[in-house]
């Protein structure tokens, strides 16, 4: 089955795979003995998803095969469907597939042979980061419902929050937005970062795109930091139990502080960890159902 | 051994590697258990054929490597020769190239421990892809003798083209070519398209490669899918049991329409498939040989 | 354990590796049955050192998974700490690495749980090239000790003359270096090629790296070739048993002959042949130590 955005599971839905991600990460074991492969295709750059991506699907004992745009067809004007369905035709179990497009899967949907796992559409869903993060929470509070959550920075442009609000919300979780007005988006439960520091059990961070979308914004990185971003001023403002969150890659002295990074309340790396848990109970649930 | 062009194999060795395809078509298993090592070395872009070489590798259960020539020594000046070798030394087991340069080989050839599989040289051969056309051609009409087939595009610069006509005229078919003035090849049983269309068995279109060959071509493409473009209209003139092929990439709207790509004589898709078997069998053979 | 400088070994562990590395040569099995995954992790572009590392990995049974920093995460500007990390939360089983960078694994030594195999470290080391060197030199005259060894070439812009000096002089080899004078290192026992040609055992090439240092070599390329270069007529003058080395990839006309390249003296592919062995024992060690 297809894995495009968590709009289309049920809240018991995602807790069964949070649930099967959690398995893994206690050492249940799948062996598909080298006879599934999965396509890995990104149109876009990463680290992160894909190799952690690839990790999960090695660790199920899949082949992978990695699509390198930059040296491929898509060169000669080729469309996102038609190289799509070369991979398709080649007869791989799965495609992870990494798009600039928003909903760029409406075009694939119902006519492919192989199961879709949504790595990432344009401003659109990223339901792998989504999971990672749940079953950081879960896994840390062994519950959603009543936690609250503040979310960091560009709320406009980025995928990860309007996967994460939407499900976090579903689940029972209160979720605020802060960072920078020219990010803010409507309806989004904006509040001031240093107002509501104390009061929430999850501090997820944002990465500043400062590559993409310097322009846009007004500060500079240092007023940035200086204005959102986490240092330990504002960590130690935080609840005893409280943990911060961000989805990687990160800048340093920017959305975080350096020191912030490690420190007790980070759950960061751990993230990356659970990453693989969360692909590894996808990839087995695309192949299976 | 190696399989360079099929110039260097008999009717009768042909058909034998089209046979061995179609029994992997049709579900046998050759398990190297990951012991032989496939070297995938592309120093020209390529989607379909390198997947699909790497694809067939790991169906027979080898390993592969990804030669991935932006991002090697290559660029330090390194002849061809040199580059090889260096994974001939590392022990793989067969070396899968294609380079820009026509019969690149003749400088490997006797130098090498490993077989040379040729997936592409300049504008010279393509053994891979006129195998898995002829495999698509053999399934469908169970023989080659008598068929009547119209090769439509840049004849003069495809190796596809060169690659096929040659074979299938050995095999007893009638090639037909036709396309623009400044595509044509002298002797090579040029007709114009709207003449020959509702005879042949097999439409064979040839990808208008406007990237490289804009200048040359006097047509826009437009006017390319006017005159030689692929349309329902002249879909409709083939023959009731006449198929469509195209090695792909495709330009829709250029010369293939759009609604022809998946028509009901299209065997675009099924040809992706075939490539698969076909080139498991040339890798089977080319380490048992 | 991490393998990051032969100078963090004693001679008798050098030889350790050797020796394991000369089993692995002599048909020696290690089976990890895929259960182990290798990272490999090139900041800069390499071929024969990336592939031999992967190779090296397949043999012994183990999963990569290949970094390509030209599409990752790194063009946001994360730190080399950062991209590690996630291949170590990921939860691989050795990294390996190439960087620009001169000690590059100084930022990284004590916070990652893989092993980190160092395969090349801005002008610094080389660990692996060294220990090939030597496993070819231990091959091919049993020993180390009173074998005379001329490095010819840019030996203050080479790591593979840096690694080997050290590591040869501490085995008992007396090392002379030979070149132009503005590559010339103060302290390296500089000869005059021609005078030292006839008493030499080894005379071991580096590559003259015009793209990067043209600008700093007052010699033109046939001028270089005439001084330094290795042609048969310095080879006639070399002893009946003596060697010709170069680490490659090499610059045929240049720093070598085109005739010497493959000459009966020449162990220059079969270095790289023993660069996978070498390679094998390394990842044994770093695993299992």
């Amino acid at each position: 089955m297809n894995i495009l955005s968590l709009d289309d599971f049920s809240v018991e839905e995602v807790n069964e795979i949070l649930d099967s991600a959690n398995e893994f990460a206690n050492g249940k074991e799948v062996d598909y003995k080298g006879k599934k492969v999965v396509a890995n295709l990104f149109f876009e750059p990463s680290t992160r998803t894909h190799y952690s991506f690839e990790k999960a699907a090695l660790n199920l004992n899949c082949k992978t095969m990695n699509f390198d745009e930059s040296n491929s067809s898509t060169k000669k004007g080729e469309t996102l469907y038609d190289t799509v369905k070369v991979f398709d035709m080649l007869g791989v179990d799965a495609v992870v597939i990494r798009h600039t497009q928003n909903a760029y899967y409406n075009e694939l949907v119902g006519k492919l042979k192989a199961p879709i796992l949504n790595a990432g559409d344009g401003t659109g869903n990223h339901p792998s980061q989504s999971l990672l993060d749940l079953l950081t929470i879960k896994r840390e509070f062994g519950k959603f419902e009543g936690l609250k959550v503040v979310i960091v920075g560009d709320i406009k442009h980025s995928r990860v929050a309007h996967s994460n609000i939407k499900i976090m919300e579903r689940l029972g979780m209160t979720v605020y937005t802060s960072g920078p007005e020219e990010y803010k988006e409507e309806g989004f439960n904006y509040v001031e970062l240093d107002k509501i520091i104390s009061e929430v059990d999850i501090v997820m961070l944002l990465r500043v795109q400062h590559e993409r979308h310097e322009s846009l914004m007004k500060l500079s990185l240092e007023e940035y930091h200086k204005n959102y971003g986490l240092n330990m001023e504002r960590v130690n403002k935080m609840r005893e139990k409280a943990i911060i969150m961000h989805p990687a890659p990160f800048n340093r002295g920017v959305e975080i502080a350096d020191d912030v990074v490690e420190c007790k309340k980070s759950r960061i790396f751990e993230q990356m960890r659970n990453g693989v848990f969360v692909r590894m109970a996808m990839i087995y649930k695309a192949i299976e159902e």
